[in-house]
């Protein structure tokens, strides 16, 4: 089976932070297979670096290993996380960073508690080398989830981005804006087409509603 | 044999596109290799892009097959192309990003229409991800080029740069700053050796003549 | 056994030079893997290249190749390097890119001076990729170090960055800031373990010194 591992962080790619993960990575399993998804998410951003994952769920293998360390509280004791989900594993910290992925269906989250798993000397500042790179590495061996750690059925979630209709039409935000310029809004695109088919034409309205960088 | 990708786009590194091209090759076939050439080609700057591409046809191993995705006419009626050209194997847009490689001979040209080798569903807005990764992962299985389409005679070519000789010297523009402040040129090797032999010593002028950034 | 290949360069990602030495070494050995540690080292920062692979080492596999090329003088007679520690072998200029590797014991250093293993048309300002990364390559499929030329006994060194005890504490220089505004200092743990024994809470003081940026 190729062990396929996608990397999201905020560590920028200046410091030797992501590379550090992969060799530790490799050195578990000399034949994990790399994607990089984003290290350039703002640092800090849950969010976005929770619609980074998200957006790999449908397009990667079977098996793939998501490993997604946007951390503002390593060293604090907020919990580290493996979830099952889509035949797909996800590791990261317990920050709300797996929110799409446990409004599917089906999911199953365990605490990343065991120290089987991880580096002997773990760094309060590193998980993503010390804790979360191991623990994928291993998951592409065959270690079960379940290893990891006690189930969690509370894991942390990012609150939802209110959408509200409004006179046949929908108010929400835009959530991000790419290198291109298009607008990702939190209005899921079902509710995009039930509203198109009754007006043929949908009209978008922008509005300011203050902004992290102005 | 070794199924080496190389990937040329306009899509920056924050976003996680270049990382959904990636799955659905991998997808495709799990024995893929990836080469980033880069993905920071100016937004929409198809003459960098054929640049960074040409650059890579004399290194890569035969068989390579090469992506490139810089293609602001996405989502118009713009054909995809696949090339045939030294051994090596080009995919992408019909906007010119090719030029280098049909200005050598021997090429051979398909238009990329085939459903059978695509994503069952095709975005508007990302050929890249939906027809090209598809298309180049299915060419590293073997699938030959003349499948994904009809005989193309005519592929877009960007306009020639114009140089001209003057007075025993040869005028032309430059066409890239690379990290380093090193200039890349119009004008070719062959006649800087040329005109060298004459000379021993070459003398370089640069005069303003409008740029983009200025 | 796996051949992994770290790459640490200034040469940006913009441009394909990074891809380029990636082809070179894919043609002479197809199932090298890849590390990029960083290719955002302020261009010809020999000191933040040398933290950089010295941050991999402990890391990676044994027989991981290291990479580094930040190479003012590339185009001079500086000699090039295939440097041996700790079962991993490292490749680059000899600039004192290596001055970490070379305060282990048991280093071996031989000069990069056989014309066997480098590409058959050297640039003058390209040795990344016509010396530096064949060189790489070969030392992956099993080439011993000392094939490549004479034993270096003088490599060259950075300047040791001066630390001083002042009353029981210690003054050192910020050598690095990274992407969330951590400092690495030139003082190391050893120093900063023993004065905490005595005094159970250190206190830190920065002081403004002259910088890079300001």
């Amino acid at each position: 089976m190729t062990a396929v591992i996608t990397l999201t962080t905020d560590f920028g790619t200046r410091d030797p932070y992501v590379a550090e993960m992969k060799a530790v990575i490799l050195h578990v399993n000399p034949a994990a297979r790399f994607i990089d998804v984003s290290h350039e998410i703002a640092a800090h951003d849950v969010t976005e670096g929770a619609l980074a994952v998200d957006a790999m769920v449908a397009l990667c293998p079977e098996g793939t290993v998501h490993v997604a360390v946007v951390d503002p509280g390593v060293g604090t004791r907020r919990r580290g996380l493996v979830v099952e989900s889509s035949g797909q594993v996800f590791v990261g910290p317990d920050n709300g960073i797996f929110t799409p992925i446990l409004a599917r269906s089906g999911w199953r989250a365990f605490e990343l508690g065991s120290t089987a798993f991880r580096r002997p000397s773990v760094s309060a500042t590193f998980h993503g080398r010390d804790v979360f790179a191991p623990a994928a590495a291993h998951l592409t061996l065959g270690i079960r989830a379940a290893r990891f750690g006690p189930p969690v059925t509370d894991p942390v979630r990012l609150a939802p981005i209110a959408t509200r209709e409004v006179g046949g039409g929908v108010e929400g935000r835009v959530i991000h804006v790419d290198r291109f310029g298009n607008l990702v809004t939190s209005i899921d695109s079902e509710t995009v087409e039930r509203l198109s088919r009754g007006a043929g034409v949908l009209t978008v309205q922008i509005a300011a509603a203050g902004c992290r960088s102005c």
